[in-house]
């Protein structure tokens, strides 16, 4: 019977089997070392007179646990048999134990098929899973309802730039942006609904915090007061995330050093207006209608200096910097905000037009055509309730999340400016 | 305090608040009778001199449930305010009441955005968000992980044929047909992974059973005896799946009359070979390598006869019709399956050859070109474990299940040979 790395210090003095990965070794002649790795961790395993195969090779190891404060985790083991079920047939392109993720970026991802394993460079994936996790928990428990939009569609969700063109037989089709229009449709039908799905911008900004495909977390909720519903419901679902990756993910948590965040509990609320003038008059920042990333990480160490809080709303953006099928007040605001988090914008949300003629205005007022947007105006002739959502890029709140040098290592096998492959 | 329709049992002689759609109406001038929906359920409103607007109109009711044996369900809500949040502006393309699946499923797939809101229309979908919540859940609970691989990639994973092209800056990309390379990159990693995400065909196939764009579950184990341990996984899989559904959208399974199936434990095995001498010797069906659909068809009843199955794996198939990388047996047979439901192909899989050399020789004895798999190649140079893994078709599963005329009734806006919008 297999036993996990993890649950060997509960079968100390017993026989047990392991299966994993040799992670390193070390061969002193009549005594060999190696470290083996699993899913769960490493543990050393300690043989004699016993020729060992490359790194990264996977082997059955049938030994006994002992104490031994001098091994990682205080504990080893000492084989009786290792067998190797398959042999490593070269040496690795990166020495895996030795992979930091903090080495060249360019090396790591061309050779990710294999780095991936790494203990550093497989736990952020195993606390992103955790997160997704805590996202759909949450959720399904208010009633929402998992839906799978398309992704190859017609048009996008904002005009026609930044798509990825798609040969679909005949015709022209782009891969989504975002499934904006389609949630909204699906709160005609469920109320509320989420989705966790890819996207695709085709951005040509080539940073350490864009990916063009990344896993959008969606939400669309219906018969909402305004969009401080909405703030309120990401609060508690943030809360339940983060909850979810500390309870099961915490040793790939602290395996990165990473600094877990207060509670995104009354996160403080700013207004656009009132960001601008914070900005400009207490930290000496004048900006225009757009923040730039500047300014929003100002703003993060602003709040975490007057409130201790890593979470900040911006709410009330002018019209002119949100999409045409933002709420709009008298004002020129809109019913919007952003979610910063230790100042980098984790969301975008808000409340949406759900009247046709104030729609069609509003499309014409951004000089967009409302023809392209045909299919996605019709459902609003069709009594669509109050409603809006938000989007959470979850590459980006788990590189924040856990100090991550770069999105990229957030997602399994990023894709980018320049990278097609792995 | 806003309550649900399906909650209203509890409130009877209580004034409460419904939100939802306004379902059905009908006017009998003094007395005004309609039905609200919401994402529970429906329920009779009755109020009195009062105009209505136009169905589908979102609504807000406040009023007094009373016992009314006539009424759908045996209640109804006594009005005393009826709030038009958003009205209607047209009448609705198709009348939702009177929607059924079984029309033409042009008419219903054309103005989908609305005639998704019909309750057997929207109860497909239900229940495979059910059904994909067990699906996680019971893969949490055995310590797989959930990875999120790339859909924009360089190459297929059977070869160039039947993949959408996509323009991915100056160079040609193709939407992924599966995760299968990536699934098993992240075997390395994780040992036990999974993945709920969109894959693409494109098939010329336009049938009530293909969709190009469709969800697959998809499951990869590492350190497996053989491919047994998958079926094993298998069955105790969908039965999680088949109880989540049970348990969560009953009233959605009622409501389209599915017959639910006998419980997927020890699943009767047919070898491939023994299924062609059924054919040919006891059901007249003689057929070449490949199973047909009718050939399916037949050991479905087959199954349900002589076992009083629903399920049946067909186990070993030839070499010559699974993919390269399917682990071959001595005698010219594979270590595959495929899973019927009810004489419906809903899975494939089988273990996965992990050798190196292997896979070379394979990829020539197919006439495919190694170099165009590189990249996936190189992974199994770097001691990959005996794996194996399988991939379930989200909607047909779900089509098979309700006894659906059509596939498109289990994806929310399905695309096929001819459909892009909406």
């Amino acid at each position: 019977m297999r036993v996990l790395v993890k649950d060997l210090k509960r079968h100390v003095g017993e026989e047990v089997e392991l299966l994993g990965f040799l992670h390193w070794r070390r061969d002193l002649g009549k005594v060999q070392f190696l470290l083996l790795r699993d899913r769960s961790g490493v543990v050393q395993v300690v043989t004699g007179g016993q020729r060992l195969p490359l790194p990264e090779s996977s082997l059955r190891v049938r030994g006994v646990v002992v104490a031994n404060a001098k091994a990682p985790g205080g504990l080893e083991v000492q084989a009786r048999e290792i067998e190797v079920l398959s042999p490593a047939l070269e040496p690795t392109p990166v020495e895996i134990p030795k992979e930091e993720w903090r080495a060249n970026p360019d090396t790591l991802l061309e050779y990710r098929y294999v780095t991936l394993r790494g203990e550093k460079a497989r736990a952020p994936l195993k606390v992103q899973a955790a997160l997704v996790r805590g996202f759909r928990r949450y959720l399904d428990r208010q009633d929402f309802t998992e839906i799978f939009t398309p992704k190859v569609v017609r048009a996008g969700a904002e005009g026609g730039s930044g798509l990825f063109g798609v040969d679909y037989f005949e015709k022209r089709a782009y891969l989504a942006q975002s499934p904006q229009l389609y949630k909204q449709i699906m709160v005609g039908v469920f109320e509320r609904v989420y989705e966790v799905a890819p996207v695709w911008r085709m951005e040509e900004h080539h940073t350490s915090r864009h990916l063009n495909e990344y896993l959008s977390l969606d939400v669309e909720m219906g018969f909402i007061a305004d969009e401080e519903d909405l703030m309120r419901l990401e609060e508690a679902l943030l809360a339940e995330m983060l909850e979810e990756a500390l309870n099961t993910a915490g040793n790939e948590i602290r395996l990165l050093g990473a600094t877990w965040p207060s509670f995104p509990q009354d996160i403080p609320r700013l207004t656009h207006a009132e960001a601008k003038r914070i900005l400009k008059e207490e930290l000496g920042y004048p900006v225009g209608q757009d923040l730039s990333e500047e300014a929003e990480r100002l703003l993060g160490e602003y709040a975490k200096e007057r409130w201790g809080s890593d979470w900040l709303f911006v709410t009330r953006y002018p019209r002119s910097v949100r999409p045409f099928y933002t709420y709009p007040e008298e004002d020129g605001t809109t019913r919007s905000f952003d979610l910063l988090f230790r100042g980098l914008e984790i969301t975008s949300g808000g409340q949406r037009i759900h009247r046709y003629e104030e729609l069609l205005e509003s499309l014409k007022a951004k000089g967009m055509d409302p023809e392209a947007f045909q299919g996605y105006l019709e459902v609003f002739k069709y009594g669509m309730p109050p409603h809006g959502g938000f989007a959470i890029g979850a590459e980006r709140l788990t590189q924040k999340l856990l100090g991550l040098p770069n999105v990229r290592y957030a997602r399994a096998f990023p894709r980018d400016r320049h990278r097609l492959t792995p």
